[in-house]
């Protein structure tokens, strides 16, 4: 039976999955607002990265408050750390979840992307979907194994990325300028969304193994 | 006379001025090599990079270790977790620095900046380089009165980001769109540089004065 310590550190590592849920549902709708112009789904998703930030700063408190009452060390210090550290990236995903969704309203109710890069941003918002997912069950079953998998799908998205500036650089692009500096920021939005996933799998090897993966890119702190 | 545990916290403290230092150097440099389309500056701002993380790799691990083998508590705690927090933004900023050289360097022996917008980087570069000394400062002095006065700077910033994207939108804009993706990428990067270093004066709001100022953005952990 574990202790009533170590029943903490289990919950806060619950709440940094109940994160990768939010962030990968807020991510989705994000992306569909955006695809469908969706004004109501814009706001929503705006509106719910509040729930976001409320959970990251309870979770961050709970750690701290376990620091200064159980003062950890060694390998429990470095899970107190690293779960500061993946709530911060977590909540940064919410944030950019929230910038596409306001890219969204922005234009709202024209769409800000147009038809020949649907098909790109759609796949990206399905790696993003899948990425968090992963991230989640990797957190959840501390899956060494997933964690260096999330890479290869960040790989995907780096790809779809660079795809989206060919789009945009194809000769005689018949969209004003508005829209390549929406579709810009967009894709940006996209991959920092999937390299804080990377840098939360990665956390999560460092946690298991006491090694940072190599070739794994991270986001800091 | 100070017992050697907070002279430890001093010295980290001291570090994280000199990522100040560091990282407002790159940035000075960056904006250079963006405007002269100077390559030899581009490389040694990235190669610097490196520097910036393995000073700060070393904060972290002292200020890790230092919380291991002391156990520290209330005000005390919440200083060794505001310093990685801190460091943690610092080291960003040295990435987007480094994401400016990048696309100097991508675009030699052309300037990435069209000379529209050649004025408006060179302010945003200036605003970085202050913004950056000044957080030194606030860091150094524990000033919360200047820390406050950071956001004021952040404003401007923020104020030049939009005039960058109303001369893109200027009708007739002469350049393509690879100059619109470059000109939007920058930018972003000056905007989250000083986004950073707003959360880092904020953080040492809180660390003095316990509460987080009310109207300062911050970005997590």
């Amino acid at each position: 039976m574990r202790d009533a310590y170590h029943e903490e550190l289990d919950a806060l590592t619950a709440t940094l999955v109940d994160l990768t849920q939010l962030v990968g549902t807020a991510m989705a709708r994000a992306t569909t607002a955006l695809l469908d112009a969706d004004l109501v789904l814009s706001e929503s998703v705006i509106t719910a990265d509040d729930q976001v930030d409320e959970l990251q700063q309870d979770l961050d408190q709970r750690a701290l408050e376990l620091m200064a009452r159980q003062q950890p060390v060694a390998g429990d210090l470095r899970q107190v750390i690293t779960t500061l550290r993946m709530s911060a990236d977590l909540e940064r995903m919410g944030d950019l979840a929230r910038h596409i969704a306001k890219v969204a309203r922005l234009r709202y109710p024209e769409s800000a992307v147009p038809a020949e890069i649907r098909a790109t941003i759609e796949e990206m918002g399905e790696v993003a979907e899948k990425l968090t997912k992963k991230v989640g069950t990797v957190l959840a079953e501390r899956d060494v194994k997933g964690a260096l998998e999330v890479d290869a799908d960040d790989d995907e998205m780096d790809r779809l990325h660079r795809k989206l500036f060919r789009v945009l650089l194809h000769q005689q692009w018949p969209h004003g300028v508005e829209t390549v500096i929406d579709v810009t920021l967009v894709g940006r939005y996209y991959e920092r969304f999937a390299d804080h996933a990377v840098s939360v799998a990665r956390r999560l090897v460092f946690l298991v193994t006491g090694e940072f993966p190599e070739d794994l890119p991270t986001t800091s702190v």
